[in-house]
């Protein structure tokens, strides 16, 4: 019998949840393989609402005001929370850990405190983010400049201590630019049905903390990195930033690299296709 | 090597989805067991949502009125892709399905169509209708007379094709009434959480329509029924007489039954225990 491959931590980004990877499990449980998703911390089931977002009658003045209850989430309790979740996996052996979009930057930061529990590091239009170095500084760039997200913020971050997105709203334009943001090729239904689980506020401490990587930590762990190459939440300029910083500071471990022709949300678009990636990845 | 367990396909309920299995993921999964948390039709990545919760300003009136837009969805729809999730998984043997509420009327469904593909089938605080008879009789029986969810509804389900909850409602008697319902046992943060994540609209057809069992289809399927003894949805009294049924329909055939002292929702407030009966079901 041959060994069995290594068990699949799924890891989501900002605003996602455990919910977004049901697709991709589906077709690696079928193969036999071990696959957990988890909720990051302040989102899914520890996610906490802002009240302004669903206030009857509804105020825009408190939703650029209010600051959000996941203000105190910061990279340090995020990547403890995920440290605990690699651990309890990663009983009989080291993990397959695979993070999409902010997940990235929780995973680097836990990879470098626990190298030895995780065998692959997967970053799926992830946050990569060198040592010291911020997401935000990423997200902010000039290579993201085109990126649809920023448009649908409710709220500067600085003021309200998240990135607010109003979920519910009933404006056409602004359901438009949800849907091009984060899943512009999935059906609008599809869609729809993905963003009534999001979570309408992400820590911004999350992406202003930054991990320093060491060789013999971050630097000493295998890791893929998947390009989206219609992503238009991450684009793939930067994602192509991130890897070549990667590889520039740990040159004796290069990034592989896998592209997908997909938006930011290959695991509702493409689920053969991420799942036929990860079976490589034993 | 001992054999490896059965793979568990986790069905959640009316209004749940996929993400309400994460915590109990996480349990099987560090045992090395493979485990697939689905989506019902009409519910989580496939819910969809009528405009009238999210209008504003709000109008309670359309609330009452807004014929559901998964209305459409039966038991029919429901049971063909629930069989088609469970065939996926089977591909190497027969799965252990486990089901919650509602789902338990959608998994009997399925196990009667493909009873060799499910080696057993769990019923978590579950609706286990007998042969021809809709969940609803149930729902609304003497029984469960004082269950708190009736109370929840916010339309007539005969009128709008749906059992619907307001989520975003900020009336706070409303949401201690959500969380009284299904969450009893859970911090009101991590109540609050699951809300967020609920699917406002049920299908009432799923409800209404029955399956006809048979000896040699559901009756043949081994099964055990985890009876909650604080669930104020599905009254304990509603769960004893399902397995009564069962047991008189097929004697040759009895239910196993376990207990928990748990509200509707174990797999939140007792991830630990959940798992550990389903280690005793490979």
């Amino acid at each position: 019998m041959p060994p069995r491959p290594t068990p699949l931590l799924l890891v989501h980004g900002f605003w996602f949840g455990s919910w977004c990877w049901s697709e991709v499990i589906a077709r690696v449980a079928a193969a036999g393989r071990v696959a957990q998703p988890v909720d990051l911390a302040g989102h899914g089931l520890r996610a906490r609402r802002p009240a302004c977002l669903s206030k009857r009658p509804f105020d825009p003045g408190e939703v650029a005001t209010e600051v959000s209850p996941v203000a105190d989430v910061g990279l340090d309790q995020a990547g403890d929370l995920l440290v605990s979740q690699i651990r309890r996996l990663a009983q009989d052996g080291p993990v397959t850990a695979v993070a999409h979009s902010m997940g990235g930057a929780v995973l680097t930061r836990a990879v470098q405190e626990v190298p030895e529990l995780v065998a692959h590091a997967v970053y799926l239009a992830a946050f990569m983010p060198a040592s010291d170095v911020p997401s935000a500084e990423y997200a902010q760039s000039p290579e993201n400049a085109d990126s649809r997200v920023a448009e649908a913020m409710r709220a500067d971050p600085a003021v309200i201590g998240a990135l607010r997105l109003d979920l519910a709203s009933a404006d056409a334009g602004y359901r438009r630019l949800l849907r091009a943001a984060f899943f512009d090729d999935i059906a609008p239904d599809a869609a729809e049905a993905a963003i009534g689980l999001l979570t309408p506020d992400s820590p911004l401490a999350m992406q202003t903390d930054a991990t320093r990587l060491t060789r013999d930590g971050w630097g000493s762990v295998p890791r893929t990195f998947v390009v989206c190459e219609q992503d238009w939440a991450l684009r793939p300029a930067v994602q192509r930033r991130l890897i070549a910083e990667a590889d520039a500071a740990f040159p004796g471990n290069p990034t592989s690299v896998v592209t997908l022709d997909s938006s930011h949300s290959p695991f509702l678009s493409m689920p053969d296709q991420v799942a036929g990636i990860l079976a490589k990845l034993d």
